[in-house]
């Protein structure tokens, strides 16, 4: 099983998260790309520790948003946001290199991630970035979203993650976030369900049914308080479970 | 001989020159990276355009430095300055792959060109950027500059450019813009400089004495009224005159 | 009768229309603030000139997307909305006051004009800011925009606009730019529009029925080709029927 | 005496120190004004805590560098930067008025601070900014810096200022920071030296020495490890010592 989460998304002087503590515990590390987050040095940095350590980097793509950390939606023409998208990627992939590495898969992040589960051209332009820049790149997303249907029509491998923290609806979708209920905080709950994602077994839905979510990869918070220890309880309970954690791209 | 020029250099809404007419005259172009100019869509049809009129591409590199156009020194850690070079390198090497081609060589832009041919500390960092990303890429800048100094020192191939349309002073430097007669208008006499630099002909200093500069490479500009048609005069008196122009990187 | 239009829309190396010449025609500036267009020194340069000649400075306030020209909608939090408005309107302001005179209305641009026609939440942030700025200032826009519902209903003097240059249906909406026929071209057919909207004859709607509109301030633009032009015959032909000239907020 | 600290020098998803815990202890807030830090929303929340507290607001001017936070001397033209300056303080002004307050005091950021203490023409025009904006607006910088000596013989009320916690020459300047002891971290020891210079007498130079200081104001950091305690430790220091603490400007 993969382990991602959102990492480098400080910006000069104003750090974010605990990238270090992160690339101890993850198998994948989605590196922000200067758009929303992520200035050269920083992306330098992480890449140079994620590829010492083994862990994948990927490309976490966004709008051209800073003051507003990527997560407001922008109407972007199509052709733009390819453009924008194709243009992160090169720019980590430099970094990339430079440690010994490649980007591995691509994430996108915050509103685009929302945007394009339903907004079908912003799906498509993101597809075409990838398809464009090196079409042997995974792309990981929501299951069920455009993005996803439309990165496997074009012939991209496509990675299906689940959220550790999230609580899901029985069809299967994130209970939204400005209900009771939707994140989870109990870091033993977290992790018991990470290894029932990871093993096979159903979680429990927000109305108490089964539900089969079978993820190629699972998400673990970076920024938030506690974001840390919930994710090393997980790797830990995941390891114990003799869940073996390696990138999915390597 | 090669000819460069700067190109790409609009931003968003604003043009900037006419790149689509100085790819038909140069054999080499300067892009803009997006941090003095160059948004990414600008960097995309400028790569695609002289890739496909075998138009080499050159990554323009600047201080990120939007409002500025790059034309401010910035007084920079020499570590993210590296990191900077790094990240605009990438981002439009993913251009020009996408475009069939690669970067072929790197020029800095504006304040940074200027500040390194003194300033050691920001040209070894420049200098790193390149080696840490492609040791095989050639670097274009001032005959005499601490830039191609280091460049050559860390094994990197160096190209010395003139300048069409500037005076020199007898020791070779250039005649300071504050001075007058520095930039030459006449489209005549800037032809026939630049067949003298492409001969082996010495040209004229701003003493009226001669000068040998035996540049590797012309610099034309593109963003000053009358620019093209200079450029092309250049063009037409360098291919009249029998020498053959190609990019010095293919 | 009150002309307007878009000035100050370069931003650091790369000018837009012409300012100069617009400044002699116009009545009212649409300043931009910095956030789609508009640098500090071309922000002070506008401000001096149109306060030299009379000309009303209107806040041209917008979402912060240098990259995008403000031309595409953000789906912004209203508080950060109205955050963002107060920031630019104070930074023209002082600009304005500098020049002797203060910012006299608002009209914000783009995308962000385009969505406060129907988005009431957004709508309400523009509000909000002027009602806590300078809740004496006008404000202008679309006729039937939520926009103007609200903020006469937050008790500001509201400013309608028509617009030189675009064809209208039936009901007084604008025809969409993706519908042939929606922009005019012909300089004296533009002239004599405007003049039936100053005198309070009707104008021809696209399906050729007359058309009432009687603005507070007629729109006409900087930035195409030829604007200057059909913008001098729009004031010639104004004056020549006897329609006087003058800012509607002195 | 006057305690000055700064405030509001985060931007957009990332904090930046306790602007709300010393708020609660200085008497002038120098806010950051959006080029370096300080996004609009921060800033409007700021200023609103700081009038309804009683804190003088002061504009924290800055050149526009937000990855470099504002700590990279750019090399800019005097006119840009008395335009940059005018933008922000008007922009920060803003906010004040709507809190119920006014900008109250200039005082310059990071590289700019340090620039002009000796570069005559960037002084210069940061002077004529505030000229500009408002002759009545105090400046506060360093004494004996080119900044202070210049916005006094331009007739502008200037405000003297020590720094609570760093080091000083037997010649009243400061030892620079790459030298050991340039910086204290006893709060004990910094909490005396502030009484010292708050009561005329003498503080300790770096050779052992006195030295008079007499400041108009005394700055605390809010952005070190430890810096809102010491900060509290200075304050109750000086009410312990009967020192009134009030802001310079009301």
């Amino acid at each position: 099983m993969d382990l991602n989460s959102d990492l480098g998304e400080g910006f000069g002087q104003w750090p974010l998260g605990d990238d270090d503590a992160l690339l101890g515990i993850v198998t994948s590390a989605n590196v922000a790309c200067g758009f929303h987050a992520g200035d050269p040095s920083i992306m330098r940095r992480v890449c140079a520790r994620a590829a010492g350590t083994g862990v994948a980097i990927g490309a976490q793509v966004s709008y051209r948003d800073l003051a507003g950390f990527g997560r407001r939606f922008i109407d972007m023409d199509p052709g733009e946001l390819t453009a924008d998208v194709v243009y992160q990627l090169g720019a980590l992939d430099g970094f990339a290199r430079i440690a010994g590495s490649r980007v591995r898969y691509v994430k996108p992040h915050g509103a685009l991630y929302n945007a394009i589960v339903t907004h079908e051209e912003q799906a498509a332009a993101v597809v075409r970035a990838v398809v464009e820049y090196d079409a042997s790149l995974p792309v990981m997303g929501l299951p069920g979203s455009a993005w996803l249907r439309l990165a496997a029509g074009a012939g991209l491998t496509v990675v299906r993650e689940a959220f550790a923290d999230r609580a899901y609806t029985p069809e299967g979708t994130l209970v939204s976030r400005r209900l009771p209920g939707a994140v989870l905080h109990d870091a033993e709950e977290i992790a018991r369900r990470c290894v029932a994602m990871a093993t096979g077994e159903p979680v429990t839905d927000v109305d108490g049914g089964p539900l089969q979510l079978d993820p190629d990869s699972i998400c673990v918070h970076g920024d938030t308080p506690g974001a840390v220890a919930i994710a090393a309880r997980v790797r830990d309970a995941l390891t114990g479970a003799g869940v073996e954690l390696a990138p999915f791209a390597a």
